[in-house]
């Protein structure tokens, strides 16, 4: 079984990498998914606020690992992709529950292009301005997004030309299939 | 006045950045140094632990940015490139002293291709294990040096091959040298 986890910054791409790999035969399970679900089971609304509220809240209440081991049930197959990993208390329980060979992959753009694309994609929850975009950022990185980042197994730099960036997503793609391990 | 933070976890390979950095004129500033020399004029001792406890304790007591306010006396010059970048409060130190142009670069490697690297150094703090270099990381990621990689303006990755790297290396200071910042 290949067990492979998806990070970043918001806005650095990630869904890119998500569609490589499932071109390349990987299912695709997202952490968001079972937040959703889950605060739609217990009533909590529909609003980002609300949902981003409630997945802190069971953070706080059951420990940094908790969204985690509730996807684990959804981890099956032979090639799998996890998409949202947010820190190392959620990389520490997807290795106990699947195995020390699961390997994080982290998307990267520079601040500056991240904001562009969030802004472009006139979503609700784009930054009106730089300062909302660092604010964000800083939030993102409250509970160790930046950890599982810099000590990622894979990296793929992610500034704007699609064709080199599928080329790097399809690279890392193969050397998990070629049974890779983030352990020397 | 160019001024490039370089950022990395263990054995990312930042020498060699600095190395292009300095062919193209860029002065390089220490921040390790800065550290040593202040613990030799305070008598601390020579050794890695009585340094890295001195860094430490003088963190808690002055706030996290104090040892990159304590470098900022030495950047001086037209180019100037900092080593040791360890969180956002320095980067905000940096920033506040020297104006919002200043930029940041990472380089990474995987945890892998690191603890090799740092092995085959043999120096006295090489890591005797496996688990020794994780704990060494996760020391490492403390003050928030994850958080500066994952929103650094520039990431190389430097896997091993060299030439790749350099290539890399040269394009970001072209880019600064061309007048980027990091704001839109």
């Amino acid at each position: 079984m290949k067990v492979l986890c998806v990070t970043g910054m918001p806005g650095c791409g990630k869904e890119e990498f998500l569609k490589v790999a499932g071109e390349n035969g990987f299912a695709i399970v997202r952490m968001g998914d079972v937040v959703r679900e889950d605060a739609t089971r217990k009533r909590i609304g529909e609003s980002d606020e609300a949902i981003g509220g409630f997945a802190h809240a069971e953070r706080e209440k059951h420990g940094y690992g908790v969204w985690a081991e509730r996807t684990l049930p959804r981890v099956t197959g032979d090639r799998v992709v996890i998409d949202g990993l947010r820190g190392s208390k959620e990389l520490e329980a997807f290795r106990k529950g699947l195995g020390e060979s699961v390997e994080v992959v982290a998307v990267h753009a520079s601040p500056k292009v991240r904001y562009q694309r969030l802004r472009q994609r006139h979503r609700s929850d784009a930054p009106a301005t730089w300062q909302e975009f660092v604010v964000r950022d800083t939030r993102e990185l409250r509970w160790g997004l930046g950890d599982v980042i810099a000590t990622a197994d894979y990296m793929i730099v992610n500034e704007g030309d699609l064709g080199a960036f599928r080329a790097q997503a399809r690279g890392v793609v193969e050397s998990v299939l070629g049974g890779s391990s983030h352990v020397p």
